[in-house]
């Protein structure tokens, strides 16, 4: 039926409607080679450690700990990520991203290191194409947002608010939340995501039931109970559990794509009898979407999935896209998979699903128009302390800077055993933080969703400083950066949603150092107890992690705190109105 | 989550398990330079007109009539398609093909004009590779069919049984069936796909209620009527009824994703009230899905798409891939969409439906594990002799030693108004054929689907003629090639299923002739009544194609026939035991 198709496309090129964009040439010229933290520029992963060097400097081919990432693909040299964060000879702050990424793809800077203009980078398709328009269309914004401290960065809500508002009409169904999960014990090595060591398997030939069980699988029926009573003990909405279905056993690194169904658990994995368990307990079970970036394959099961989860009392999903991406030849962070990314966000909300999505394109504000979709990963998460070399401590303050200016993050915090050879003699790996850091994080790191990643056994160890990730709160009516200065420190204070309670967070990088802190932001007048989990004085991110003090207080809007933090340490502090007993308890600060 | 997955990885490396195919090396080296009916190479389409010629002469980059095909990936002077039919100076007929093509890309052939080598050329993916397999893994079959006459070659049963047989238990609801349909109007632009004139719709933003209509859309409730009316007054099962959905305004040439829902109908087609009108005559309505080989986007919608049709009364469908494939990158005929039309098989067949694939990968002989997979278009069909420079004489006489080695196809015959001016002064396209061989292919070129493409209208001046398109049956249960040669002619008598009735069908190139057949097939003894429906003396395919006789015989097993074929022309003959009515009324042969 080829004629009517010539005379229509014959017609087309008459007025443009269908078009490829071939590249993009925006350039943003900067006035000099500026100190920058940088991520090598790349199609499929934003999951690196940031390196700081001035434009000049950059070698994004030596990106660090960029071996720990399986699907990568560079771009060279000289090209790094967006949002790219910079800071100025004159101490000026010079952030530049994108908003509203939608239906276009991901932009990447190449840097000309004598001119020091920044080029725009589209992530190509599978043809080499940058993106498909249908006129009217419109590309993302391109942002440049200018302080003259650190903290104005972190402030501004220009990204967020150049998203379009959302469509739903009805909200009332997303929650912000905080989560616990059969995740953190995978990553250590404790439980296994599969449930059988047989390799080699075929989706719809294998018999499931028939397998071997390895003996190790994390997401059994009781296990996952052991973290609904907890739980449910602890005041926490949701359980992840991971590992739950069937494929886990060759679900990595084969380019496979009929790689899982989404629907068809494990057979020790009994999903009616954990729907009436956590209904009873009053605690919602998290699904998980592992697509091993067979995005095909889940794109032509999404439905089903979705029915699946509602009919068995799922009301949000995290989904995961590790590996590379089926449609061969495409990217994470091309045309074809934002668009997936969005086509999601809507799915899920028509039958209203929460998302939290691990390893898709960085967030550029949509959450604006897609309120159900909660957070992101889309950046070198808490999962590498587990097994990688990890994230350095200056981490933590570069991402509120860099990967969260689009959008919250699940960091999934709250690492109470730091040493990994606590699992297994003879493993190296440790978080590079000391316990009260992971505190301070649920306040630096904003996310209305948040893990309490640890394993139950380790917040029962520590049931004292477990108080705080307990009392903090995900939903925030005010927000006030104390002090920022990426790379090096961060202290910010939120306050619960309407409520007169506050809670601080302050974390620095690989050095000590002490946070004077004015409460000038508090009700004046108004007394307030304060429980502070500090440092222990002899704290130290390697050396002594897990020591620490808590000290509860009285304060006020004229008290000026003196935080005291260990190398890759931090401090977490929760505040409410003071009660009378209180006030007779309590010594003032 | 890498480092597990680096452990499976590596563990992979010891066992075969996943591996990507880069290359197929297979060989046929032939004895001489052989003359060859060949068509070129090409990843996306087999809708060439088959050019005659010696091995060593074969230029690709001549294809014929390649110009009117948009979607083509050619890939060099020297390949050509599979099936490849050749005759030897020894007069040995030779195919060359392959057999239960699944989850592997299609075999394109690479001649090497000085050796007479043929090599394998698969059809890469979006990557460059071949095919991804894991074991343990099956490739196609490689055929040769060798006769010393051409006959030898249409009767050999071997690829169709080097398929798998049937998984399906029920086979009830798979109907052998003729059907009408609103189709060739569009193709001689008496109507058309599309509703509006309007172009650059977006599928889900356009109030298509508010359209301006164009006046000429085809698949309007009235016009759809009127196919159900002359289906159930001349027994047809089926009307197909294409542009009945929203889209067809920008459906070609966009490379557009998001072009058609496979749901919304156009305000002019009512979907239920047909369901109605179609249930109350005794009709079925055939559903089309044109994909705009926005496959992508198919799988999406597919299974909502076959859920619409079984509750609106559909049980077949046609399908379509018209332009280039999304995934970007992929090919019509490379593994994923292999993939993808054996999915469209086995969804289809779990919701009880048919179906008839236009625009797909030729087919090996899958139609024997998929029942309901009725036919496939897979070459260049009768629509071509509508608008473009057609399909020469000799076409019908080589398809059968080509792309119907494979399976059936659907090629649309039946045409009677085979000049086009007769639509639009001026209008140059003509169908190769006189009328009656237009009814001779319904023997001669097998399929258990079989259409009677031309108008009603057409069909009404013409009633004696037609008569035969209404007596012959779909579904036989003997079949013999009484003459044969590619590129000349072909003479086939084929007899309906549990009945002592047969149908013969004689047709010729461009070359007049006379066939003489012996009847010696026919039960001895037995005295049938024979309609022969023969090019009237003067009769030509170019300059009087539409005349005919028809005449009512007396023969049986000892008569020999003599058929006089006019240039492009044909003879289709009728066989029933004559009643002793018949016998007094008719005389013997």
């Amino acid at each position: 039926m080829m004629d009517l198709g010539f005379a229509t496309n014959l017609r087309n090129k008459i007025i443009l409607s269908y078009f490829i964009v071939s590249d993009e040439l925006t350039e943003f010229a900067l006035t000099g080679d500026h100190k920058t933290f940088w991520i090598p520029g790349d199609y499929d992963t934003n999951e690196y450690a940031y390196t700081t060097s001035t434009l000049s400097k950059i070698d994004a081919t030596i990106g660090r700990a960029a071996d720990e990432i399986f699907a990568k693909t560079t771009i060279g040299r000289n090209a790094v990520q967006s949002p790219l964060m910079m800071k100025t000879a004159e101490a000026l702050y010079v952030n530049i991203f994108e908003a509203a990424l939608v239906d276009y793809p991901a932009m990447n800077l190449e840097v000309n290191q004598q001119t020091f203009t920044l080029t725009a980078h589209l992530v190509p398709d599978a043809a080499g194409n940058k993106a498909y328009l249908q006129t009217p269309a419109k590309t993302p914004w391109r942002t440049i947002i200018v302080s003259d401290n650190a903290a104005g960065i972190l402030v501004s809500k220009m990204i967020l608010n150049l998203n379009e508002p959302t469509k739903l009409k009805d909200v009332s169904w997303i929650k912000p939340q905080k989560y616990v999960g059969v995740w953190w014990e995978l990553h250590v090595g404790k439980t296994t995501w599969n449930y059988s060591d047989t390799e080699n398997l075929k989706l719809t030939e294998t018999d499931w039931n028939a397998l071997k069980p390895n003996g190790r699988h994390g997401a059994t029926t009781a296990r996952v109970k052991r973290y609904i009573d907890f739980a449910s003990a602890h005041g926490f909405g949701g359980v992840l559990v991971e590992g739950w279905n069937i494929g886990w056993e060759d679900w990595f690194g084969k380019w496979k794509e009929e790689v899982f169904d989404f629907v068809t658990p494990y057979p020790d994995f009994n999903v009616t009898e954990l729907q009436q368990y956590a209904e009873k307990k009053g605690v919602k079970l998290i699904m998980h979407h592992e697509t091993s970036a067979s995005v095909s394959n889940y794109e032509r099961r999404m439905d089903e999935a979705y029915r699946f989860m509602k009919a068995h009392g799922y009301d949000a999903v995290k989904t995961g896209y590790v590996g590379r991406i089926i449609p061969r030849g495409e990217h994470h962070d091309g045309q074809w998979m934002v668009n997936h990314y969005v086509r999601v966000a809507e799915k899920t909300a028509q039958y209203k699903i929460m998302v939290v999505a691990h390893e898709p394109v960085r967030p550029t504000g949509l959450h604006r128009t897609y309120p159900n979709w909660l957070a992101c990963e889309a950046a070198r998460g808490n999962e590498f302390n587990a097994w990688s070399e990890g994230n350095p401590p200056e981490h933590e303050t570069i991402l509120p800077f860099t990967r969260l200016m689009g959008g919250p993050m699940d960091y999934t915090p709250g690492i109470f055993q730091t040493r990994m050879d606590y699992y297994n003699t003879g493993r190296k790996a440790q978080v590079h933080t000391t316990l009260t850091k992971q505190l301070a994080l649920y306040v630096t790191l904003y996310s209305p969703i948040q893990m309490a990643a640890d394993l139950p056994e380790n917040y029962e160890r520590f049931p004292d400083a477990f108080q705080f990730i307990k009392d903090v709160a995900v939903d925030w009516d005010d927000t006030k950066i104390l002090q920022a200065e990426p790379g090096d420190y961060l202290t910010i204070a939120r306050k619960t949603k309407n409520k007169d309670e506050w809670f601080i967070g302050a974390i620095t990088d690989e050095s000590a150092r002490t946070s004077r802190i004015p409460l000038d932001f508090l009700t004046p007048g108004q007394s307030y107890v304060a429980n502070i989990y500090a440092d222990a004085r002899d704290g130290h991110w390697e050396k002594n992690p897990m020591v620490y003090n808590i000290r509860t207080v009285l304060i006020n809007s004229r008290t000026t705190l003196d935080l005291k933090l260990a190398p890759g340490g931090g401090t977490a502090i929760s505040l409410k109105p003071a009660t009378a007993e209180d006030k007779k308890k309590w010594k003032e600060y």
